[in-house]
């Protein structure tokens, strides 16, 4: 069954922004090289998470795993997010649209960010 | 040399939206148990940068490791952090005051979240 991971993120003006979240892109494909993985935002950058839900089913993703890269659940996640998939479920029935936790609140991203800090410190 | 990390975030008008912080600052502390952790924030949440770090030098801090806790440096990490620090270093000329790259770019961050998104993806 072909797949798709959207990873979604918040967007910013700046371009460099979406940097790191094209970094992990890059990582996720090295780890599973046949699935569609694709960055998508909520607002300032593109896509958005309707247009690469639609394109990723377009392209035949029978199964969507969207993926919260935020560091918490505020009312984007909360509110927005189930609210923009609700109604990509209603245009694609056929389609099985997933979504994940929060990146930052997984304990395993938690200890590498503590990890890192500890190592920063002199 | 007494130091002072300061987890700095955005914050949120959810106060939820704090935990996967203070999560973090617990894992830090466990790994850095004689150094003082702080979360601090942008907006919405308490207490704010300026007010973090002057409490931390009223305790007796003399190095000061202010660490964004954010996806990626946009406006507000590339502009509004600097300005903040500057200002803070001005009220305390004795103190260093250090600022590191945004956790989220941190390659090891970048890898604990792609391994965690392939384990989420059935």
């Amino acid at each position: 069954m072909s797949t798709a991971i959207l990873l979604f993120a918040h967007g910013a003006r700046d371009p460099e922004w979406a940097r790191p979240l094209e970094k992990l892109a890059t990582a996720v494909r090295a780890l599973r090289p046949h699935v569609t993985v694709q960055p998508c935002f909520l607002e300032f950058m593109s896509p958005d998470l309707a247009t690469a839900i639609d394109s990723a089913v377009a392209a035949g993703a029978l199964r969507i795993e969207v993926v919260p890269v935020f560091l918490a659940a505020g009312g984007h996640v909360k509110r927005d997010l189930p609210a923009m998939l609700d109604a990509a479920r209603a245009r694609h029935p056929g389609v099985t649209i997933v979504l994940s936790g929060v990146l930052g609140e997984a304990e395993s991203v938690i200890a590498a960010m503590a990890a890192h800090v500890v190592g920063l410190a002199g």
